[in-house]
């Protein structure tokens, strides 16, 4: 089943899509938001899928043609955002940039962050930021919704409590990380509002490709309409979903509602050294932090610099056929305005 | 105008209380729920302030006894919840403690945390922890509920958008946080759910005690029945509550219902050094870390234990007369066991 949400007041107004993502229709007499369909999934999930399948047979009456621009994130915004970083790879990078070795611990403790869940950006929405010196990146990555989770879950538990899934742009500013992860309390201001994918799915629709508790599928990524990296998702994700939420719960329950966050989709070049970019032969990346290692591990010195006003950056995923399974992320930067 | 939530699906109901907290009135007519209302403030608080002159003119016809059992946090749960740590005496005597030294800009640049908005505990629901040995402590504080406020707020513009002030236990689990930070991601399984204040108060309520952007009234802890700490919340707060609604604020907006809090609420000793408990005629402590750091520093060993299962803790603050402002906290620790 594939769910989104028209853009609408805070929340947004829950619609079934369908498989193609070319129509849709809305489901007021099941629920209003999909915050109020995760809050009673057992019982409304049924309901929302009798009415996806008859969308697809072309059976739905009130159906009309999807524009992707009128689509906010499929939750506008959440209780609970935390972000892992799953691909060590990525971890390894940057550290090896700086000269730091990665602890040996990072290959069993799951690193995570707790983001702002209000006020994500739409899929579509222009990146506004205050300054460029901030060193404004996106990170592509994927994210799950859960149901209510109890606290002290064991990964095998909370692998049934991931009921949809989606794409997001984890935007950061780079130049604002190292000041304030030397204070201690980790990313606050380097972390602005993320968007994610303006369709989320539930894992049956991903096939053969949601296994192990991860997608197996590239991510592909574009730098003003140039292909910047297609990394697979699948094989270097270290902590799967299920790891991660447990995780994430491990001291507390977690609310319906819950978006938990995969980190930067990364993976290390077939040598097992830095990736190479797309222009190599490699899988190319998809953060700029990352193209920046390795440009200085190679080289001495990074060159691509990060995110301008008016760079625009592509983020989806598509299934072997070549349909796009999640719509994209699609999104300008631009100098912040005061309204 | 003082404001609370019975307890009642996920998002409480909205009642108004009485000044002197015995009365309170349901006001469906007006908002449903407190975040309803933040959500609208501007239009719907005139309304609400209406019904809170009846009520305290004893002319609410719907008025019934408060039973402070029955109240939830005042927002159950929220999008935005960050705690800032602006009684810098906590921080230095926590650094103290462990020989390091407090970088300068700390006076200068607010350290704030991402927590999670979910499942906040209700005032009076016992304190789940999985294990004592996690280091369970209390962290008294005190928090601001915002409207929507614009991304890059200066200080001045921010003070307006605080409409409601109320109390925080802040539960952290001391034995997490060295691990934890040593990753550099942050707090995360070190903070669990926090529990709030019966009743939020709009400013106005504190008269004269609210002034520069701070709560200038002691902060009464309770320990096991034993008065533990009456520290004073205005002097040594070094940033204040707009300040640190800017700081949340500066790379992205925050919308209604974004909690604020003011971090562990300390008083460095008269002397300038560290801080005496009540016993030697201090001050005391909001939590048992700073108690403990201060035994370290002047006895050379922490003597006082962290929270075991049955102990019991109460937070409050009282007006000149000795009238309570928000209610209580009052918790009891215990094991956690799986529904």
């Amino acid at each position: 089943m594939k769910l989104a949400s028209l853009k609408h007041g805070r929340d947004g107004q829950l619609v079934v899509v369908s498989r193609d993502l070319t129509r849709a229709v809305r489901v007021p007499q099941i629920a209003a938001t999909l915050q109020q369909a995760i809050e009673d999934w057992d019982t409304l999930a049924p309901r929302l899928e009798a009415v996806y399948a008859e969308l697809n047979a072309g059976r739905a009456d009130e159906a009309f043609d999807l524009d992707m621009s009128a689509l906010h994130s499929p939750l506008p915004r959440s209780y609970h955002w935390a972000d892992g970083s799953a691909y060590l790879n990525h971890v390894q990078l940057v550290r090896q940039a700086r000269g730091a070795e990665m602890p040996e611990t990072f290959w069993t403790d799951p690193l995570m962050y707790q983001g702002g869940g209000d006020s994500f950006l739409a899929p579509t929405e222009d990146i506004e930021a205050v300054s460029e010196e901030h060193g404004i990146d996106l990170e592509g990555e994927i994210a799950v919704i859960t149901d209510d989770v109890p606290m002290a879950v064991t990964p095998e538990q909370a692998a049934g409590h991931i009921k949809l899934i989606m794409l997001v742009n984890d935007v950061s500013l780079r130049g604002l990380i190292p000041g304030e992860l030397a204070k201690g309390f980790g990313f606050f201001q380097a972390k602005p509002a993320s968007s994610f994918s303006p369709i989320a799915v539930t894992p049956d629709e991903l096939g053969d490709a949601w296994r192990d508790g991860r997608v197996h599928r590239p991510l592909t990524v574009h730098l003003n309409g140039e292909t910047f990296g297609e990394p697979e998702a699948g094989p270097d994700m270290i902590f799967n979903f299920p790891q991660l939420v447990a995780h994430a719960a491990r001291t507390r329950r977690l609310e319906a509602g819950a978006i938990i966050g995969s980190g930067t989709v990364s993976n290390p070049g077939k040598d097992g050294g830095p990736g190479k970019p797309i222009a190599e032969g490699g899988v190319g990346y998809s953060c700029l932090a990352e193209v920046r290692m390795v440009e200085k591990i190679l080289h001495g010195e990074m060159k691509t610099p990060f995110l301008r006003f008016g760079d625009r950056v592509r983020i989806e995923m598509f299934d072997r056929e070549g349909n796009s399974l999640f719509g994209a992320i699609d999104q300008k930067v631009v100098p912040y305005s005061a309204a």
